[in-house]
C-alpha cells in the first residue's frame, strides 16, 4: 500500500423517526458534517460511496440512489457507487473507500451511510428488512427455526407487526441459550446497559435509561426477544471522509484516525463447531492490525438484538466462549469498565437505520479515539474496534465486518 | 500503484429470454467460465463485486444478492459486495475489482454482473427500469421532454408498454437531430450495422440481420425512436477475474488483458456546452492510458437506443461534433473499418441485460484483444474501449464509465 489510509472526518444526524425528512435531506447533513470536521470542501473529494439498503422498497428510488441523495452536495461529477450489504452496507462502503485510497487511485473519498426506514405503515419496514434474508431458502430457513421454537415463537399474527428479521434472531439466542446457559435476564440487562450509554449520546434515538423489569415486562417480539431487547425501526446518516495519512498532514487535518484493519468476509453454511462470520473476520482484523482483543479499549457491535452482544463479546475473544453474559455481569463492558461495549447506546439505543449503522459505529470510535466524546467518553482509549454484520445466509450472517482504529 | 492490474479470466451466458433461470443459475455459468479461462479455482479469489440493477423490483430479493447469486459457487467466506448503478452497474464493479487489485490487498478479485430483467408480465420490467432516474424530479423531468416532444411522443397508454427510459432517450435525441442534422434514417442504418455484427455472435440475443426499411417500419416507441432502434428486454450475466501482472505471470495466465484506463463519473447538472459526462470520462481514460481516439481498433459502446451510438463516436473524439452519422457512413465503425463499433452487435443486437451489460461490453473486449472473436474479429486489434452508462440525472447520465484495454 502507498501510504496508511486515515479518517479525516466524520459526520452523523440524529438517529431517530423523521416523516418529514428523506435520504437526500439526511445525507446533505452528515456530508456537510463531515466536509467541515476535516477541513476539507466538497471539490476535494474524488470518489464517494453511498450505502443504502431499502430505500428501494420504501421510497421507490432504486440504481442510482447515492446520485440522487447527493445531487446538492457539490460532489456531483466524481465517481458515485451504491453499495448493498443488508445491515452491513455502510461498512462495506467504508472498507472500499479505504481500497480507493490504499490504491493510490484516489486523495480523497467519501464514505456515507443513509437510511429512510420508518414509514407510516409499519409492515412496509419489516417487509423491506425482511429481504436481508436467501428467499429462495425462505422455506428451509423458516422449517429450522421452527425445530428451535418455543410455545409462542411463531404466531402468524404477531408476525405482521414484527420483522421476521427478529425471528432470525430469535432462534439463534435460543441456540446461544442451550449452550452457554444465558437467560433473558443476561439479555435484559445489556439493554440497560446500552440503555445507559445512550441517554449520554445526544445523537441517539431513545435517550432514556430503563429497568431490567421494564425490558423484560416490554411486549414479547419472538421468543425470548422483548421489544425493548430489539433494536428499534428508524432514519439517520453518517459519513466519514478518507485520505492518505499523507494527504491529511499536507492539508492539516485536524485530528485523523488511524484505519488499523479493514476487513470484511461473507457468510458460509458453516457446519457444526466452524467458526461464524465474526470470528474469522476479527482473527485477520487482529493480525492485520497488529492487536489483540486485550488491547481494545472501546467496542461498536451490532445488538440488532440484545443478545447478540454477548455473542459477539465472545467471537471477538473479548472473553471465553459461553462467557458472555459473566463479562456482562463483571462491568467491564460498561463505561468505566476496561472493554466498554457500545457506549454510543449501540443499535439497541442509539438506533439502527440499516444503511447508516456502519459507519455510525465508526462515527462513535473515532470521536472516542479523539477524547471528544464526552459523557459517555471512554478515559485513555486508545484502540478502537467495530463489528457491523448484516442479513442472513445459511447458518451465518451474509457480510461481516470488522474494523481496528487508533487515535493519532 | 503496486503493479498492473490486468483481466485474467472472462465468461458470459448468452443473453436473451430466460424464463426458466435466475440470477444464480446465469450467474453460476458466467464465473465458472471466467475461472475456467483464467485457469483458476474459486479458492483463489479473494473478494467478489457483484452487479446488479432491478432484481429487487422482479424477484424481490434484495440487500444480498450477491452472496444469494453466489452461493453455490465455492465463493462464500470472502468479502461480497454489492454493486448498483442503473445500466453502468457492471462498470462500476468492474472499477472496484481494478482498485481492490490495484490496492495490494486483494490477489484476484472477481466482477460479476447478473441481471434478470425478462418477466411474463413487461410493466414489471418497464417499472423497474424506470427508477433509474431521480424521481423526486420526475415531473421535471417530464416537463422537459414535453417541450422537444413531437406529434406522437407522448402517448400514456403506448407509454404502458415501453420504458419510460426510452422517453428519455427519444427526448436526447430529438434535441441531437436540431444539432447535427441527423436523421431516423440515420438511426435505422446503426441498427443494420449492429444486427449484421451481432448476427456473428453466438451469444448475441438476436442474430437476425434487418434493412433499413424493417427498422423504420417496427412499432414506433417514442418517436422518433421505433422498436428495432431500441435495445431488448433480457436476462444474462457476464463476469471477469482481475489480478496483478505479477500475479498472472506467475500462475501462468495465458492471454492476460492490460486495463490500461478505468474512469468512472457521474453525471452534472450540467448547462449549456458544458461537457458531458461521456466527455469528461473519455478525457481522463485517453490520458492515463496514454492512447487518444486515432489509437483504438475496437470499441463497444453503449446504444441502449441506435442514437446513443452516434452520439457517443462524437463524445469520444471518433469524430468531430455533428459528424456521427458521417462516421457511419463512411464505414470505419462498421467490421472491416478503422473504428469498429459494437462488433459484438451492441445493446441492440447482443441484449442489454442491465446489470450484466458493462462486463459484457469488456468480455468481447477482451475477445478482441486476444484475437479470439472467430467472424466477428477486428484484425490487428491492440487497443480497445468500452463506454458504459446508466441512469439519468438533470441533463445527464447518472453513472458513466469508460475503460481502455491493450493486448498482452
Amino acid at each position: 500500500m502507498a501510504d496508511k489510509v486515515v479518517v479525516a472526518g466524520i459526520g452523523m444526524t440524529r438517529f431517530g423517526k423523521f416523516l418529514d425528512r428523506g435520504v437526500r435531506s439526511l445525507s446533505e447533513e452528515s456530508v456537510k458534517q463531515a466536509l467541515g470536521d476535516a477541513g476539507l470542501e466538497s471539490k476535494d473529494v474524488q470518489t464517494a460511496y453511498f450505502a443504502n439498503a431499502v430505500s428501494g422498497l420504501i421510497t421507490g428510488q432504486e440504481m442510482i440512489r447515492g446520485q440522487v441523495a447527493l445531487r446538492n452536495t457539490g460532489l456531483l461529477g466524481i465517481p458515485i457507487f451504491n453499495v448493498e450489504n443488508a445491515c452491513a452496507s455502510a461498512a462495506s462502503a467504508f472498507h472500499l473507500a479505504w481500497l480507493a485510497i490504499a490504491s493510490g487511485q484516489y486523495d480523497v473519498a467519501l464514505a456515507v451511510g443513509s437510511e429512510k426506514l420508518y414509514h407510516e405503515d409499519k409492515t412496509r419496514s419489516f417487509k423491506a428488512i425482511g429481504t436481508a434474508v436467501d428467499l429462495e431458502r425462505l422455506q428451509e430457513l423458516k422449517k429450522r427455526m421452527e425445530e428451535t421454537k418455543g410455545a409462542s415463537g411463531g404466531d402468524e399474527k404477531a408476525g405482521q407487526n414484527r420483522s421476521f428479521f427478529m425471528d432470525i434472531y430469535a432462534s439463534m439466542t435460543r441456540e446461544y441459550m442451550k449452550a452457554s446457559g444465558a437467560t433473558a435476564e443476561d439479555f435484559a440487562d445489556v439493554a440497560v446497559k446500552n440503555h445507559d450509554q445512550g441517554a449520554l449520546n445526544p445523537k441517539a434515538q431513545y435517550r432514556e435509561r430503563c429497568t431490567r423489569e421494564e425490558v423484560l415486562a416490554s411486549r414479547e417480539i419472538s421468543e425470548p426477544l422483548t421489544l425493548m431487547m430489539c433494536s428499534p425501526i428508524g432514519d439517520g446518516s453518517a459519513a466519514a471522509i478518507h485520505c492518505s495519512e499523507k494527504f491529511a498532514r499536507e492539508r492539516g487535518v485536524r485530528q485523523p484516525i488511524q484505519i488499523r484493519a479493514s476487513v470484511l468476509v461473507s457468510g458460509t453454511d458453516r457446519k457444526g463447531n466452524e467458526p461464524g462470520a465474526v470470528e474469522r473476520a476479527a482473527e485477520r482484523a487482529y493480525s492485520v492490525a497488529g492487536v489483540g482483543p486485550k488491547d481494545v479499549d472501546v467496542i461498536e457491535v451490532h445488538d440488532a438484538a440484545s443478545p447478540a452482544e454477548l455473542m459477539a463479546t465472545e467471537d471477538l475473544g473479548l472473553c471465553k466462549r459461553g462467557e458472555g453474559p459473566a463479562l456482562l455481569h463483571s462491568g467491564q463492558t460498561r463505561l468505566g469498565g476496561k472493554h466498554v461495549v457500545n457506549p454510543s447506546g449501540g443499535l439497541l439505543a442509539k438506533g439502527h437505520p440499516i444503511g447508516a449503522t456502519g459507519i455510525a459505529q465508526i462515527v462513535e470510535i473515532c470521536e472516542q479515539l479523539r477524547g471528544v466524546a464526552g459523557q459517555r467518553q471512554v478515559q485513555g482509549a486508545r484502540i478502537g474496534l467495530t463489528e457491523n454484520g448484516g442479513g442472513f445466509l445459511g447458518r451465518d450472517a451474509a457480510a461481516m465486518s470488522v474494523h481496528v482504529f487508533s487515535a493519532g
